[in-house]
């Protein structure tokens, strides 16, 4: 299987400045310690990275920034220059603009040129998608040397005067859940001995006959009064779907690779946030060990996948294996993929 | 080659409403005869359909109403049911929302389901970007038939109560120059006697250091009262730079192929407007039979290539060769395919 032979040669990442803690936030919002509280207990994220500087409202970084510099970090630690780079595959669901693409900002900023360059439009399962479609790629178009990129980031919707008491609580939950972030990832379809073997990757649409779970819109010049929510979230179909969807995923992956659940050594786990994190691993029931970083950078979206391959890459020795599981609720996406120590 | 045994099965498209004419622009937004006049002369198009309804501002369809539409007929005129499609792959610059995916939501009304469903972020490369990602996924992923969908609607930056007095001129072409509608192909891996071959395809960003020529933004909450131009473009550049680079992509395919350019019997041209397309044609120097819309349609931006498409394959006699070019403009992608009747 030709597929077999593609190689993780590195992974890197980025977020935007220091941690903003949820003392920071409940501060900056006017909130109290109940509501900190209320965090910790039932989201249990303890800080996230922001794009936009909370006291100024200013942009700190763009997507493009961030999934720059997390190109950059993986470009680096494969010892590859960019010009050995002959596809890049993006994923992400808060593109800087609808043109031109991130990924193209990115490849100029880059020195990349007269390659396809492709940017998935996706929720949490963006660098799943763009994993496999790199993979992909390179099995079926000869590729040898793929930059995959995946990030998000929520400055555009993130009204640091929002006023959060006038907040419904489904709405509230998303200042807290979410964080800005890019990471990245480099691709070899040559042999590369002692590094880390993407064995498969897989992306199911399970939408049919389903409501969204999230929706995020955007707006045209011709909406600037529009009072539609920008963001909303059914969390119940979450709580109640994901752990379901996760399930399938890893035990399609077991069933396609011919692994049995104990040779799994590392779970990344979707990442909504921390307590559904927990909730996740527990239905899946494995004992691998847990790759994680919820806690410490929110539910960063498409980077969430890349974070966690770049915390697992330094752990993974040969014959170990790891599984990655995303979870996309906007109209329910699984997505999934497994490396192996080699 | 594998490639070579891809064959498009069908096109099918969409768009909404009535044409809308020049001279009903022109009443509807109170402009004058020499206006229509200098549409006639510097853009050529006669006439566009558009999602927004001029009259009362609602919104007629949404780019999932338009490429559900345009995917029932390519698969109706495929004779295949929606259960045999193990792939979709969907091209858009305009999606209704960031999440759900515009990809899924027709898929879900398609009655599709388990399978991957990828949506690229293009500009008017997209539909190409599309048939080339499906293309090389079937080929390397073993998918037997695909759904490629590729579409643009400007309804949410349309603004029927402009004051197209007040614009800049490089604003004002963009309130001509584009159009709505759809466009879908099946393809298929397996033999399929009487049909067209997609023999190859390609896309090659090519934006190293040059500025974009086209920028299209969205707004998020925090943005809402912002006063950025939500769409600019550099006509001199494109002017400048897109026949040169259709040039490029075509010869490119011809010495992929090893074709010879007389062998091209029919060229299916980049569209921004009617005038630009008789430039990039006069540039490229052949002899091929040209398949054109924008006259009718308008630039349907990633539609287009669909509607060229789907004039095309009735036409397309055994032996008989097509070659397409689309440039987007807005950080520079050459994109290209070339079919041919088996």
């Amino acid at each position: 299987m030709d597929t077999a032979e593609i190689r993780i040669l590195s992974a890197g990442t980025a977020v935007p400045g220091a941690p903003v803690s949820n003392s920071l936030l409940a501060r900056h919002f006017g909130m109290d310690e109940l509501w900190e509280q209320w965090i910790d207990v039932f989201v249990g994220t303890k800080a996230r990275h922001l794009s936009v500087d909370l006291e100024t409202g200013e942009l700190r970084s763009t997507l493009a920034d961030l999934a720059e510099r997390a190109a950059r970090h993986a470009l680096s630690a494969a010892d590859l220059p960019p010009s050995d780079i002959d596809l890049v595959v993006m994923g992400t669901a808060t593109p800087d603009a609808l043109m031109p693409t991130t990924v193209n900002v990115v490849a100029d900023r880059l020195g990349i040129n007269a390659i396809p360059t492709y940017q998935l439009q996706s929720g949490c399962t963006g660098a799943v998608q763009a994993l496999e479609v790199a993979r992909q790629l390179m099995t079926g178009g000869g590729y040898r040397k793929a930059l995959v990129i995946a990030g998000d980031s929520c400055a555009k919707h993130f009204d640091v005067n929002a006023d959060l008491r006038a907040m419904a609580p489904a709405e509230l939950v998303n200042v807290v859940v979410f964080g800005d972030g890019a990471g990245a990832a480099v691709l070899s379809a040559d042999p590369t001995p002692g590094r880390v073997a993407l064995r498969t990757a897989l992306t199911r649409f399970t939408g049919l006959g389903r409501a969204p779970g999230q929706s995020v819109e955007w707006y045209g010049r011709a909406e600037l009064s529009s009072k539609k929510a920008p963001v909303s979230e059914d969390y119940k179909a979450i709580e109640a779907l994901v752990p379901v969807l996760a399930k399938e995923t890893f035990d399609e992956l077991l069933v396609a690779l011919n692994w049995k659940e104990q040779d799994v050594d590392y779970l990344l786990p979707p990442q909504l946030s921390a307590r559904m994190t927990e909730r996740i691993t527990a239905a899946l029931g494995t004992t691998a060990q847990e790759i994680t970083c919820v806690t410490e950078t929110g539910n960063c979206g498409n980077a969430l996948a890349m974070l966690q391959l770049e915390r697992l890459l330094p752990l993974l020795e040969p014959g170990e294996r790891a599984i990655g599981v995303a979870i996309e609720s906007s109209k329910w996406i699984k997505a999934g993929f497994a490396v192996e120590g080699v």
